[in-house]
């Protein structure tokens, strides 16, 4: 597998480089791997950080800057970042209105999200942590006990970081949070395995003609294989599954997300597929993001994510929001 | 190949559905490929239209909005838009102060569009056509007669955007146009051959280890193949390219481009290496952009574009867009 690098084990420093360089308006601390908003902390606003393993990108790096995340912290690829980083991100960001931790399910992940708010708390940042489960596709897999957390993860940080961004106290933008979070829900295809720089090659094997039902974002496996299928067939499944767990009785956000390797003519065309889908199932459609958000390295594929808005949660998502991945009406 | 879609005829049919469902803010005319600004045409503003062949996403059609272009014209994949397409987009747009056509140097791109300014000046509407040939690699390629042109064409729609929407009129719109177009050069780089839809697998055969070097963005040969290269040769031999071809004598604007199926992750380590390399070429960067914005669908690889710019290019690159693929500042 051929990949644009120079050595495996550099991948995430040489990324945070050219990121560094890229974007002037965030700083970035290559060496202790926290990217953090210019001019954080911010007084009297609650601090949002998030994190988890490379390779998901934009997801946690390109959605720090104004209305969203106030630093994210990088870990190795599909690796938990480590405590130490997250209490370095607390402290650049806390004003002294608390930071909210906005932690995806997967077991190393949450455990190092624990130890750092502990550390954190014992330096007197007051931390609340959310936890982000929402892919239907299977419980207790390889990497979680419980649901994992993938593309409601882009709805909480910008939903939450709207609301702090206006002011809100710490428990309302965690309540804000934990209420996008239990409001959403994904389901994710592949059609081609992705590749980890350390491997150098496909983390499983996707026989041609095949695809995986309910794959996570590192590869994990899903539900089941089946022949490959077409796109509105694939949009049937995929709606089915989050729309009979979270059983919407008003309009949604959707989030049609590539893994990476999939060309956004295709991700439009599912898109079409899915909103055919949500229309057949009478489901009302508040605003749709099609796009490379949450992805998976180098995979061909694609996740729907939808969350159920009540009229505050779209007025956050519409506010303001500029981040290298993220950016409207400012 | 696996592809996310129905059947290979109703592709860029498929896409454009899926595209209007998630842009409720454009006019998209299916049924007769035109992408429209909404509320256009502007009082007294030139109208900016482009358009080409499919498979480039978000160019062009993910381009239209305020700041960029007023309307895009989508053909089949790989294949240039018709004359007819380009006629309806010159009338929705033209306000009285004329309209501006920014090709790109493919033989069937301009041919079509030669012919569609005839027809429009027929109709009345006023049209200055632009060419985009920026790539260094080859001249006189399989689909063009001089340079072909690819990522530049980001640089001449956001600053002629930016020029036309502060009300410039058509002759320094244009002028700035092609002041954009003389003053980039690009080259890419190919780590795996991109599917068509219609032909259902690889455009051509890239053997493993290998790595094309001055590819276009349909997958056209470049100037050599070599043995596959870490990110900071390949860095040098495209920054090498661009800069001994453009002998910058001031700024630059950098696009660091992925293809398609390059995960962000490799395109940012990517751009690390190019800026090194222009740094040790003593080229001052004024602004850098890293992202998947001139596709070749799901081909692995990257191109760089450099545009020097003085102030005023500078100024008309930072004024604010809002496009599908492109926002900032509003």
């Amino acid at each position: 597998m051929k990949m644009l690098i120079n050595v495996a084990e550099n991948v995430v420093a040489d990324a945070l480089r050219g990121f560094a360089a890229a974007h002037p308006e965030l700083t970035v601390d290559i060496e202790r791997r926290v990217i953090v908003r210019r001019g954080a902390p911010y007084e009297g606003k609650v601090g949002l950080v998030s994190g988890g393993g490379s390779g998901h990108e934009p997801l946690h790096g390109g959605f720090v800057g104004k209305g969203m995340l106030d630093a994210a912290c990088p870990g190795e690829v599909f690796t938990s970042p480590v405590p130490d980083q997250m209490v370095r991100a607390a402290a650049a960001v806390d004003s002294g209105a608390g930071v909210l931790f906005i932690v995806k399910n997967y077991t190393g992940d949450v455990l190092n999200f624990q130890m750092a708010a502990e550390l954190a708390e014992d330096e007197g940042v007051q931390v609340v942590s959310v936890l982000v489960d929402d892919d239907v596709a299977v419980t207790d897999s390889l990497y979680t006990a419980g649901r994992r957390g993938t593309g409601a993860t882009l709805f909480v940080e910008k939903i939450a970081g709207a609301a702090a961004e206006e002011g809100a106290p710490l428990d309302r933008v965690a309540a804000l949070a934990r209420q996008v979070n239990s409001a959403s829900r994904s389901f994710g295809v592949a059609l081609s395995a992705c590749s980890t720089p350390a491997k150098g090659g496909p983390t499983f094997d996707l026989p041609d003609g095949e695809l995986e039902l309910g794959v996570g974002i590192h590869g994990e496996p899903g539900r089941e294989r089946r022949a490959m299928m077409t796109s509105g067939e694939i949009a049937d499944v995929t709606v089915e599954a989050v729309v009979s767990d979270l059983n919407p009785d008003g309009p949604v956000l959707v989030l049609v997300n590539g893994m990476g390797a999939t060309p956004l003519l295709e991700l439009y065309g599912f898109n079409a597929e899915v909103q055919r889908a949500l229309a057949e199932r009478r489901i009302p459609v508040a605003r749709t993001l099609v796009g490379n958000y949450v992805t998976s390295l180098d995979m061909a594929g694609a996740s729907v994510t939808i969350c159920q808005v009540d009229e505050e949660l779209l007025r956050l998502w519409d506010a303001p929001v500029s981040t290298p991945g993220l950016r409207w009406g400012c």
